[in-house]
């Protein structure tokens, strides 16, 4: 499984992904489910991907194939669509076709084996930011002011926490420990979720990659905010009154 | 939906149990998901529901007609099993067979519609407290040292709090909160689970129900509480370094 969650924020685009990977429980590898397109100052597009790898990252591919190679059967690059709505509809597009393509070359794999979503964040030069939630079949919804996260993978452990503190006035910095703890509480709760992290942030009209940090195991700082969480967590249970 | 949770602590049982029933987004009602079966001092016995109300309404009817009617065609009755042992094997297999019936008479039912799963709790005179979930096919699996609750229905939302702050040493004070900080985040995420609540505390070696309380959307200590959760992990959140 997988768990990514980003928040449109008045200050920013914040995203955070895991990166397990599970082919059953005795099959786990590591593959990053964040990927940028960047031309700093016109756009910048981030997506963050779940479901089957066979999917994402053929769709990755193609994205990529129509920026390098325009004149492959991959047409509509996202770096040329005149919006971000055009962006994500070419997202979309390409996720349900490959979807439907795999699965349709493949009759033995079950609906759910060849299915994927994704979200996709970004801005362009003189638009807006904006937040999408791509389904499988390409459809999507987008972030707004009452309801500023969407999540993929594994949402349910991490959404209480985001629920309590994350408003579109939240500050940069709080976003990035209210993500952090989101998927702190997954993986306490999922081993289907797991380190390295994929942290990144996009400051609003900057339209190019503000932030970027791969958070190891080892990485003491996480640890500090875990364990400080932790902790925080038992002492306001044990104040607290029945 | 539903959400119930168990503990097995040192010092007793705590159950805990939503009551909101929907068929379809459109048709939400109030059913009670927590049954008692007790003759106080000789042995104690809660059942929690979650799944179809039809399959649950049916085993629960069931059982209750093992005990009154002995000579019905339902003749295991769960206030003469030797042990709470045959406790759980008497409702795991009432529970299989209503199911499998049920499905059967209804062939337009998809499987998952006419599913259900319980946890049972309880004691008796001599024995031990002992706490199991029941899955659909009437096979079980039992809290133990490690792992002291369990949970069924939207068990997700509210495991991170369970995970953190549960033990074997738990105070029966400290589990209430425990049980009832879960359900809170639970009901702050997911619509279909809902007020009223039900908790109930079975005291070690009492062998009868110790307390039960019926919460309710006005319940102030409940409100009282969940407001000062969300306050304290709010300031906990605030305070915490990045």
């Amino acid at each position: 499984m997988t768990y990514c969650v980003a928040l449109k924020l008045n200050a920013g685009l914040v995203l955070l992904s895991d990166t397990r990977t599970n082919a059953g429980l005795d099959n786990i590898s590591t593959y990053r489910k964040m990927f940028f397109f960047e031309e700093p100052g016109e756009r910048v597009i981030a997506i963050m991907t779940a479901g089957s790898l066979s999917v994402t990252q053929t769709t990755i591919a193609r994205l990529q194939e129509a920026i390098d190679h325009p004149d492959s059967g991959e047409h509509n690059s996202i770096m040329k669509a005149s919006s971000m709505l055009g962006v994500v509809g070419v997202i979309g597009e390409t996720l349900s076709r490959t979807r439907r393509e795999i699965a349709a070359q493949h009759a033995d794999l079950r609906q759910s084996q060849a299915s994927a979503s994704m979200i996709v964040a970004g801005q362009r030069a003189g638009g807006e930011m904006r937040l999408f939630l791509i389904y499988p079949e390409g459809n999507h919804i987008e972030a707004t002011e009452d309801t500023p996260y969407l999540q993929i993978g594994e949402h349910k452990y991490g959404k209480p926490i985001l629920d309590r503190v994350v408003t579109p006035a939240t500050s940069l910095e709080d976003a990035q420990k209210a993500v952090l703890l989101s998927m702190d509480s997954t993986m306490k709760s999922n081993l289907s979720v797991g380190m390295p992290l994929d942290l990144a942030i996009i400051e609003k009209d900057a339209c190019q990659i503000s932030a970027k940090r791969r958070i190891m195991q080892s990485d003491a700082q996480f640890s500090a905010m875990s364990d400080a969480w932790s902790e925080a967590l038992r002492e306001a249970f044990v104040q607290m009154p029945l």
